[in-house]
């Protein structure tokens, strides 16, 4: 049987039918036109899904279930999106309103814990038990695996990894308290740092690009002092939420993900630096190993997919 | 059927028959003699089983099963006590040297994890799905309980919460590294910072009493200005480590424990303040109930019961 994953972002539809290889067989995207109202929306989910099994030779029958990850929070029992800022729900009974149009049982969950459940059944923690993994985008972003499954928080409403405090009256955070991991290790966060080492370091090169995460790193190999300097501090910064969260939850494997994650190895080995001389657990062998994940896009589609089965 | 659960502590062992409404009917006790080797010490327990059965008119056919709670790093898969320095245990094949000794299958768990879920399955948290027990005792511990069932973290190395650093180059903590949850949060950080307040202020009544959770929050109760603004801060330090958690992995219930948690609603009012001013999730009626353990001692009896459920 195959299942059939939705992602949808606040600006494209992604639907993938899944096999049980877990391999992504006929997609179909489109746009999300979130100002038509979540009926419309639903509509055009429905029909890009329609799309992609057409696309791949097969029709609902063959489809087992629906998963769908959606960018808010998800009561994922009740099947409902609490809120979803991005394309304007607010209560929206996704998985009653879905399954009507395709006769099909619909799941849900939030979209970055999809994508941290894509990586367990497909990715980077395949077999894996549990994982965490956290998304270091315009904010940080989690996803926490236990017992092969995703753990959205009671009623969903947890996940906001960013907005853990590493910082007593530390950075101002946007959501308003201080000292935020997000504060500290978001992309957004890491363009501040750059800025402000530009600024303090008038002869650097990190002056004379557009600061993004990609930028950044660059500057930092090309051996600029000023942007090895924020790239080692940003890697602590990072290191540090990752040490509370494996000395409370300890996943047996935890990944990165997310646009500056994307420096790879440039971020990653200094980051298991850091946890291997700040873990409370000091043998590094028994560490989680801390990996980038590997599905990109394709790990929300093959997440949802993964909450049908 | 009943079910044996087993409390190991570093001065005594405790031992409770279950039953199935999960009330001990019948318990022993005897002292935690750990210098005369592992061997022994598994004998006493043998013993002290043996000895709750007699108590009880029981015998061990009328059980199903066996749980103990171990004060250390358990690997409850393969049934291995990792370490235990309070009884010099490293790597003490638990279960299968209890079930040779009782004929019954045995369960492991950390103790701290089980007393979070006794008081799931009988306690302040009973009939919760997902619950945060956080013990406010010389350190602080706590067990995170999901779908039911404990996390111990992949191999049982979780469980670190003191561990979380909620202050970025702050308060030195036993473990090495500074700003630790329990370098703020923990009764022997609670008496330093009752110590640098009575130095403060030669004129607070905490200069007359023998510092200790009891007597800071008896002498706060009394109207000590120097004592009240020591609660009033340790209640937000409690709350910061408990928002970091909810904001990410939100449980159903919190349930604070330990000696300091004894102080009742003079701490449990202001830390549920504390949280419903900085969680990210803003709706108070949303937030997980903040509330005392219930079961004291008995909690890691009833909860070792339980892992053989």
């Amino acid at each position: 049987m195959y299942r059939i994953g939705i992602d949808l972002g606040g600006t494209n539809i992604a639907v993938g039918i899944v096999d049980d290889a877990q391999r992504i067989v006929s997609a179909s995207s489109a746009p999300t036109r979130a100002r038509n109202g979540a009926g419309a929306l639903l509509d055009d989910i429905a029909a890009c899904v329609n799309e992609a099994l057409v696309r791949g030779g097969l029709s609902l029958p063959d489809c087992s279930g629906v998963g769908i990850g959606v960018p808010g929070t998800c009561d994922t029992a009740r099947g409902v999106v609490r809120y979803a800022h991005n394309i304007g729900w607010d209560g929206v009974p996704v998985t009653a309103e879905l399954s009507r149009r395709l006769g099909r049982p619909v799941f849900l969950a939030n979209d970055a814990d999809c994508a941290a459940l894509g990586e367990v059944a497909a990715g980077a923690a395949r077999g894996c038990g549990s994982a965490l993994m956290v998304t270091l985008g315009t904010g940080v972003g989690g996803g926490f695996v236990v017992g092969g499954r995703i753990w959205p928080g009671h009623r969903g409403l947890g996940g906001e990894y960013g907005h853990m405090c590493i910082a007593l009256d530390g950075e101002l955070c946007s959501c308003g308290q201080r000292g935020c991991w997000e504060a500290y290790a978001s992309a957004a966060a890491l363009i501040r740092q750059a800025g402000e080492a530009a600024k303090a370091h008038p002869e650097s090169a990190l002056n004379t690009v557009v600061l993004n995460g990609r930028t950044i790193y660059e500057t930092a190999a090309a051996g600029d002092a000023a942007a090895r300097a924020v790239t080692a501090r940003y890697a602590e910064y990072v290191g540090m939420g990752l040490v509370n969260f494996i000395n409370a939850l300890f996943p047996e494997v935890v990944l990165l993900g997310g646009g500056v994650s994307g420096a790879g190895e440039a971020l990653l080995a200094p980051v298991r630096t850091y946890v291997e001389s700040h873990a409370f657990v000091r043998d590094a062998a028994l560490l989680p190993e801390i990996r980038a994940a590997a599905l990109g896009g394709d790990a929300g589609i093959i997440g949802a997919a993964a909450l049908a089965n």
